[in-house]
């Protein structure tokens, strides 16, 4: 066990638990007793009942947030239940908290089916102003947030596809500026078509990315063998060039741009090398990437970014979630449309100045904080210029 | 609109949110985010996949309840819905943070049924250690409870039925020490057979009560109509004296003690006059009791409580949920038995000394500091003694 699992693991020990929920006023006062509870409280209750907009007045829910989720797909961990996701969510509310202002509450549920992830996200909305979802397995992940969204009026946002995709889309358009490139024209592969590979490739699209050739655990996803692939991947044949199955080597040669969000170690120190010139290799598998910094570099990659927060360029949705959220409650977004989520990655991307711009810079430190003012300034824009406010 | 309607509306306007989730510590490295969160996170979420118990030692769970309604009986104003019971719900959660040090969340849900609910609660579980049952209608919200503890190893409690219990029967306790009284042998009368009602008489069945007279919106509840009524009513036929239907004011003649929970001014002065020397009478309808605390005692009552904190002897249940859940989730009790609600109750009437008891003081007030402690510690050694812990 690494040095680092050591240290989480006792801190976890220590903090039993990493957020806490708190009384904003404390009590001192029968009077006040009655203010909070019984007997006042009747009123605001009354105030909602009657103009159920109120709701957002009156009560927590337009700054909150909840965390959702099976533990189908905690990390690189798989499929280990919701308690043991647990710390995973706890994590994820403390940064709501901390970059966002927001309540965000960790929701680890036992389920059996995506119906039932769908049914509990609707039964438990009147509580929260939005619902990330998190780490549930693709494709049914696609399916569930789309299904949740159609049922509600309220943000619906499954970060593991869109977080990933806006953060990638942002070092994207700082590493095209950089080297010169046009992202629409470049070519690129991925790998990866699970969750954040498929939404990486649909962001790609809608910005009109045109040359992209993508893998996953099957090979190279081609629109001839589309009626064997699940709906997700279907989709993705929308998106990617229509081609003859070819092998990773053969798509790495000439390749401008590799972005991949599947496992480690699967890409080669000679596929690199056979890029294009100025190559930009975003290598984002968990823990370990499919190509290590050091090794992408000496390939003679240029830019190269990681997950990690030990080498440069970390692509990280730490950089998108709490300013989406923040700038989408704000303004009571009906949902998080494509264009809310463009915004976001030019807003993410435009953080870094192009005096600043460098082959070791190309997205905000997580902990710049600007970032989540930003991203929520964006987003808010967006929502209301494209008509997604009540 | 009274002033503290009012005042309780402006408060609420401006709190927007009476309890807000925060973060333990603050991210300022990333080094530290590697350790709340990915990658340091995976340690702990491994270690309860192998281990779930660990999710007590590793998580909030230990000291996490989910308040959980669906607005179908919120205070007196009946079914409003989930999002205009929220301000109960943040309340509750406010005072089990201050008295208890608890992590309660409130959820406020959307169902279209009793079975929706106990999925709910089944589905939510992983992330909490208890559940809290809220202003949920009767007679549904007691099987509710029952089929949600039956599938569940964490404690489950609807306050509305057992939080009042157990504070009418700690405050009879006292009452009947003063009035020199065996409250097994004492004419009891109770108004109400809801929520509340049922549970009362069902615990001051289990103490051992045996002269319990009761009625509800129908009359006189009587074993001889036991097909007519619903399942609580049904059981409750096994509590009280077997016989011919009488009338109210019948039962209150000689009677000893009265408890409402059922609806304002039901009650006359004639009909408490006509109460045996010393009368005990809780009129605990909110926010208009069954009848005036002055009133009664100009009938000659001796001693009148009320839920209302302008008046002495409140019967609140904000006395008994804080330190139940305390002392549940410190032993990490399977339940909550009848043996811990009716040690609680003991624990409430026995933090009033004997040299302080009055007429005006058989309860300790809601803000004394030493009530949770007292009541968690009452809790936990009856959980430990009856076999409820794992």
């Amino acid at each position: 066990m690494s040095d680092i699992y050591q240290e989480s693991l006792a801190l976890h020990e220590q903090l039993k638990g990493k957020v806490e929920v708190v009384s904003k006023i404390k009590v001192t006062t029968p009077e006040q007793l009655s203010l909070v509870y019984s007997p006042g409280v009747a009123q605001p209750c009354r105030a909602i009942a009657e103009d159920q907009s109120k709701v957002y007045d009156l009560t927590w829910k337009q700054s909150s947030v909840a965390i959702i989720s099976d533990g189908s797909a905690i990390l690189g961990l798989g499929n280990i239940g919701p308690a043991a996701g647990l710390p995973v969510m706890e994590g994820k509310a403390m940064l709501f908290n901390q970059f966002a202002g927001i309540n965000a509450v960790p929701l680890c549920i036992e389920t059996s089916s995506p119906q039932e992830i769908i049914d509990f996200c609707c039964a438990v909305a009147p509580t929260f102003g939005g619902i990330n979802l998190e780490d549930i397995k693709a494709p049914e992940c696609v399916m569930i947030e789309q299904a949740v969204q159609k049922r509600l009026a309220i943000p619906v946002f499954h970060d593991d596809q869109h977080g990933t995709a806006i953060v990638v889309l942002a070092g994207l358009i700082n590493a095209c500026k950089l080297t010169k490139r046009d992202l629409k024209a470049s070519r690129i592969v991925i790998s990866g078509t699970g969750a954040a590979g498929s939404a990486i490739i649909r962001m790609l699209h809608e910005y009109g990315a045109t040359h992209i050739t993508c893998f996953n655990q099957f090979g190279n996803v081609v629109a001839a063998k589309r009626d064997s692939y699940d709906f997700v991947v279907q989709e993705i044949c929308g998106y990617i060039i229509d081609q003859p199955e070819i092998s990773l080597t053969q798509a790495m040669n000439k390749a401008d741009i590799f972005v991949g969000v599947s496992a480690g170690n699967i890409l080669s120190e000679h596929q690199v090398a056979s890029m294009n010139d100025d190559a930009i290799v975003f290598a984002m598998a968990n823990p370990q990437p499919e190509i290590e910094y050091d090794l992408a570099k000496q390939a003679n990659a240029r830019i190269v970014g990681t997950g990690r927060s030990d080498y440069p360029n970390q692509i990280n949705n730490v950089l998108a979630f709490p300013g989406i959220f923040k700038g989408a409650l704000r303004v009571r977004a009906k949902g998080i449309n494509q264009a809310m989520k463009l915004a976001a990655a030019h807003a993410i991307a435009g953080l870094i100045a192009d005096e600043e711009l460098s082959d070791t810079n190309i997205v905000p430190s997580v902990l710049d904080p600007r970032v989540a003012d930003t991203v929520a300034a964006a987003v808010e824009s967006s929502a209301q210029a494209t008509g997604m406010c009540a």
